[in-house]
């Protein structure tokens, strides 16, 4: 059973203050926390409900720590999920250790996306397209919080994350820097360069004037219809897609 | 002012068993609703703030029908948006007309979209890459939920809507039947005919069983690193963008 003070100390997980004050983080579902074992995040807590454990039991017995077994209940109680009849954790965050793009790498660089949601789902789509690092503006939302977390789908085990400002960041940089605008170089015939970053731009202004004096590349998906524009995430996919095929 | 009996007919329109009982659906936010006013669909009540009125009076003026002002507090207290400065209408739905692909034309085929947002997002892709048509699944979300509408992004005005069997419809379909599956042909590399229909399947599940056996071309979107799956809307974005490209 969870004590009062595991409640208290998982619900403020929940919010970015305690987040940072605590330096630990909630992970939640079957899915994201039979990654999470298997990955090199630090697992604080863990509780599982009693059907979870016997389906993972091998897995579970060589953790370090040692899960404890709760309710679908109790863990729908401390979490975020509406339903969770698997497990929860609370982890370890990782420091922001600097990131670069090295040779033969692509890098994205996120400027300013705010929904926890699209910053899950390019995490994922990263991690789906072989990207294994992503550098975000200071505006950009908390990697940390339950809804990017879940949204990831496990996938946030394999992307460094690295929070920056992007104009100093990229003041040092040689590698080509492509960026999304509409009216550009039609992304179906670019031909990327070896290595080099991936700018996508904040859900509802796109990439910000300091950003783009920095990009060497602008790239457009080309429309057929009358959509306005994509949603960020789907832009991300398109992209990716574009850079990893054979041209 | 709302009435009492407005406020009691819009909130109702919130669920499925209404909005088929009255035929009605809801439409918010000044993106959609003025996407709205300019599309063929039937406007039966529209609620503006002052401002919005002011900002779009003379696109306003051209409605047979006569905008209401209200204010933002009366918006959020009747519609689904925790903010709305804008407006607000109540719509009639469409008959669910039969849909075909014709000659050069390709049309999105959903197995069981659970998600809203899914729903919404995929419409909304489909308008990018110029699809006027998506043949639906009976047990797919209801096209008219507040929540599907909104993640159109306006483009529920320009993609046509058809519920059907899905079996029962591919039965008498001469064209190619291009469906999304793991270790399939590569999309990269798929030379897609002239017309077509594209399936997307759910999202815990995929393509149905029934729905697998009438697909002619299985095809996969290749990975290049761990992520175990594609968001459906994501999923969908990477196929148009494939079959749009020359190759």
């Amino acid at each position: 059973m969870l004590s009062k003070n595991q409640i208290k100390y998982i619900n403020s997980l929940q919010q970015k203050k305690f987040r940072q004050e605590h330096q630990s983080f909630i992970v939640e579902g079957a899915k994201s926390v039979l990654e999470l074992i298997q990955s090199d995040f630090e697992v604080e807590l863990l509780f599982v409900t009693d059907d979870f454990y016997k389906e993972n039991e091998s897995l579970l017995e060589k953790q370090p720590i040692r899960p404890e077994i709760v309710t679908q209940a109790e863990l729908e109680r401390v979490g975020s999920f509406s339903s969770n009849n698997a497990a929860l954790a609370t982890v370890k965050t990782k420091a922001n250790k600097e990131i670069f793009a090295q040779e033969n790498e692509y890098v994205l660089v996120l400027d300013d996306i705010r929904d926890p949601g699209n910053l899950g789902t390019i995490i994922r789509v990263a991690d789906w397209y072989g990207i294994k690092k992503i550098v975000c503006s200071k505006e950009t939302v908390d990697f940390y919080s339950p809804k990017v977390i879940s949204s990831t789908m496990g996938s946030f085990t394999r992307v460094a994350i690295y929070y920056t400002d992007l104009v100093t960041f990229f003041n040092a940089n040689k590698l080509k820097v492509y960026g999304t605008f509409l009216d550009s170089a039609n992304v179906h015939q670019t031909q990327f360069a070896e290595a080099g970053y991936i700018v996508i731009g904040n859900e509802a202004n796109g990439i910000s004037e300091g950003v783009e004096r920095l990009v060497t590349d602008k790239i457009t998906i080309p429309r057929f219809g009358a959509a306005e524009s994509l949603n960020a995430g789907i832009a991300t996919a398109v992209i990716c897609d574009n850079l990893r095929r054979r041209k």
